[in-house]
């Protein structure tokens, strides 16, 4: 294990760390999970196809052929390839590992879906967590029966290297709604942010079509609307008071797009005028809970010709304390961390890199 | 009848007139559509709120109380009232009326909404064009057949008056896909516009719920979230190749928002890089086709703290082209055009006051 010393020498060049926020483990095959289930669902896991729901709309890989680490193996499956070819390579500090269950709240059972979690959990844990002072954790639920993701919150939330709970936004009630509370809870009990890492819209049991008016055609036009759930959760969250219920929650839009918040956050703020009578709860205005409890990862970051007005966008959103950076690695649409941080404003740089992902997963150590 | 040189004293001080895209005429009860309608369906007429899904989340009323005609009657169900208290007072040159049937395409009946659509068209020509040059129709069609649909465009789409072809955003299966492309061609045919009037989603056998994540709780939180099926309509549209299938084809986003579309066009463009294999069909990039083909009327405009902001969101979107100036009277959320039109910029002002609208809907009349 690196000291901190050791660790300051890989700082890139601009003087500080870089926190990564979202970064995939991959298992090669489900049957890695064996060691960490119950027998009685052995079974299950031999059919990696068919135990999830795969998305049939895939028209490219979803990961990057260079971040395998050997033939015949899949990309980001390998803790110590990925501490070469990822970690080491671009100077990241901190990496926080999403997962890769995407459509697991997506399954018709619930008991397998939360076995499938708890399993992923160890398996992360035993893997990577333990290779690396780098990694850090997201704790993967599946929200089909909320109590049992709470308990499985309750049994890892106190893991120094745990650090947030992660879960997909598709879901076929919002999350506002008090069904989903018991994984709030649990998170403001473990002092976690939860995480909605875009994945899983439109398939199995997450009865909401992709796009809002039916299910789209091709992975270009899934891709293109995938921040719709994103912004639909939000606005459940937000209207339905959850700040207000949970006042030290935070909530991280993980892969959801990010210059759509302006336009949802004016929208919001307007027809709060009209009609906050209906939500006697809030307190503030919408946009404010947002700037406050919601934060953004950059991954994959809109790209307009002129990039100018992204940093416009930004701006509009207070990038300096909301927008944290994510690359994605080893899927296929990873942003390079020099290519996204060097672009953006030397204040505003700062913010994304590091700071504002220091602050919320309490990472300070790095500043070192 | 007004001449074009009394409609030219009616301009406003700025020195140009105005074209309002979306100004709603009400029927007082159904009964009004009897004497336009075979008997067979007089029944149906009687059971006002019983014939179309109602609004289960409407917490405000849908109209100003003000636009009245008279006690008891509906707001916006009387031509000459609406002529003094809308056209003559906020000297508007001309405008689209969109009429009032939001959720015509959720009714189960594919006939019964045929049926509906055509007695409220006739309605429309017979009471409220006829009584004022100011006035355009959107012809009204019903979306659960569209070869009936198309009927009815062929039926009034070559009458001077009748200016674009006028549907929900709401649907089960998005109308890039090919089922849809008879009410395209009939619009071509004809040489109409098509507007996509917000209304009806989540409703009646529109499946999709209106937030992308389930039904939302409040009218605010609906309301919220309504752009998102502007956004998959367009989606769909544009990759489906809608536009290079139909190239003299214009679609008119009315009452859906603007702010998002700059976060929606950078996605798709970005998006297109990688995936442009899956559809062969386009030839330039997605924001292309965009803004030659796709229009936005300004009601309910965003409106952030600091407005400027809210400028750059329609430089970014070039609203020199692409922008129309709508009103929505006589709704709750009515903009004034004095509020809106005065915070823009001068030349973008012109724009959207008059001449986007004049050259999409060839008012050029008006411009004398």
């Amino acid at each position: 294990m690196e000291t901190a010393v050791q660790r300051a020498s890989s700082k890139p060049s601009t003087g500080y760390g870089i926190i990564d926020c979202d970064v995939h483990q991959h298992l090669n095959s489900y049957e890695e999970l064996k060691p960490y289930m119950p027998r009685v669902w052995w079974d299950r896991l031999k059919e990696y196809n068919g135990t999830f729901p795969s998305l049939v709309w895939r028209s490219i890989p979803l990961t990057r052929r260079d971040a395998s680490p050997e033939e015949g193996k899949i990309p980001g499956s390998d803790p110590e390839f990925a501490k070469k070819h990822f970690l080491d390579k671009h100077n990241i500090s901190k990496a926080i590992l999403t997962g890769s269950l995407l459509t697991l709240s997506t399954h018709p059972n619930p008991d397998y879906a939360a076995a499938i979690a708890t399993a992923f959990n160890d398996y992360t844990f035993d893997k990577w967590i333990s290779s690396d002072d780098r990694w850090r954790a997201s704790i993967v639920v599946a929200t089909q029966d909320p109590l049992l993701a709470a308990k499985e919150i309750d049994r890892l939330g106190s893991h120094p290297k745990a650090c947030q709970v992660v879960v997909t936004p598709s879901s076929s009630q919002p999350y506002g709604q008090r069904w989903f509370y018991p994984i709030f809870e649990a998170c403001v009990r473990n002092n976690l942010p939860i995480a909605l890492h875009s994945g899983g819209e439109g398939e199995g049991i997450n009865t909401p079509p992709i796009s809002a008016v039916g299910q789209p055609t091709t992975n270009l036009e899934r891709h293109n609307i995938l921040p719709i759930h994103q912004m639909s959760q939000l606005n459940s969250i937000v209207c339905e008071g959850v700040f207000e219920r949970f006042p030290t929650l935070k909530v991280v839009c993980v892969e959801g797009g990010l210059a759509w918040l302006p336009h949802l956050m004016w929208r919001m703020d307007k027809n709060y005028i009209a009609m906050r009578k209906e939500v006697p709860w809030l307190k503030r205005k919408p946009s404010e809970y947002i700037i406050d409890h919601y934060r953004f990862t950059t991954q994959p970051i809109e790209e307009p010709e002129n990039f100018d007005e992204m940093i416009q966008m930004l701006k509009f959103m207070k990038a300096e304390k909301t927008v944290l950076f994510a690359s994605d690695y080893p899927h296929w649409d990873f942003d390079d961390p020099k290519f996204v941080l060097h672009k953006l404003p030397e204040e505003m740089r700062r913010r994304v890199a590091y700071e504002n992902a220091a602050e919320l997963y309490q990472l300070n150590d790095i500043h070192s």
